[in-house]
């Protein structure tokens, strides 16, 4: 069976870490070798670009700055990982990808979704996953579970205002709109097992 | 008068540092405030960002994400220094800008010149300097003086090999013949004095 790469994105506090491990284990189980990942980060280069862009203080970067910082996290990524295990008919499900790229970094008017692009074409040759899931969950019950798991220690970008959040999400949502094919929006009210079940039977079509 | 942005290019050890100071002083003397600066760094964010860059083993990053951290670096360094000053009238005078990233970056034959500008665009919007000098220097010559001031300290990309930095050069030239009006090639062989002269010449249609 061929590599595939799975992307899981959406706001903080909408579950993409559990369903990413649940995901992880579900298809391992099949015999497939999975690599479990996140952005930014994943690779040791790439975790230290991490640090970069999520300690500190807001305006430690401007924009285009940390446009710059994400892409040079994720072509790192995907040239240490994600491409070498797909050469493998190896599988990445990765927490987050350039979808974050495009709804974070956009949602600023800085940068448009063109130039998040012609950043990926150059640093990681415009890689895109097989399938992608945005996971929805109503924004007060997210900003509850984010505030609840933080306890005040946000990172740079997650301690961002709720109308950035809700901008975001609106970008996630549109992106779905565009790319239906790619991006499927999931439901992340519902229960942790129920969302793995949806998120599996999405993609039985890569899994046959 | 209007704040102009000053480069000077060329390879290790052909006295780019020498020759930025000399002529800070120079337009200094004649009452304009020039700020005297470096790529990569330039500002504080620029510099943690150089040191990722400059510092480790040669395989530390591959060549992609190198040009998205040089771009990083100079988004930083454009929009925290060069473009503040340059709005208040001021000078800049910077040791390596853009030109370096294309002269080295597309040396390894990973990435293009349309991928270093289109890089520039995003992050920095394609500020280019009012005159480029590039000093040029027998490769021998350079070759042994930067051997002299290293001691075997040289940085990941000062100690790349000599058909490296042969290449290096060789696209320096071709972008001071493609660019006559704003790219200044500049015999570095003579001395410190008449060269910084030669350069001050140059600049009189700018001073005037």
């Amino acid at each position: 069976m061929a590599g595939r790469f799975i992307s899981l994105e959406g706001g903080e506090g909408t579950g993409k870490s559990t369903q990413a491990k649940a995901l992880a284990k579900a298809i391992e189980s099949k015999g497939i070798t999975v690599h479990l990942t996140r952005e930014p980060g994943g690779t040791p280069g790439a975790e230290i670009i991490r640090n970069l862009l999520l300690t500190g203080q807001e305006d430690k970067w401007n924009m285009r700055t940390e446009a710059l910082l994400f892409a040079a996290a994720r072509a790192e990524h995907c040239q240490s990982l994600i491409e070498p295990a797909l050469e493998k008919d190896e599988w990445i499900i990765s927490d987050r990808f350039i979808d974050s790229s495009r709804a974070y970094q956009s949602v600023s008017g800085q940068l448009n979704d063109e130039d998040i692009m012609a950043l990926h074409r150059v640093g990681s040759c415009g890689l895109m996953p097989h399938r992608t899931f945005i996971l929805d969950l109503p924004e007060e019950v997210a900003a509850r579970r984010a505030d609840a798991r933080d306890r005040g220690d946000s990172d740079r970008i997650g301690g961002r205002d709720s109308d950035y959040h809700h901008s975001v999400m609106s970008k996630f949502r549109e992106y779905a709109k565009d790319e239906p094919g790619r991006i499927k929006l999931i439901d992340a009210a519902e229960s942790q097992e129920d969302i793995t079940a949806n998120l599996l039977h999405d993609l039985s079509d890569l899994l046959d």
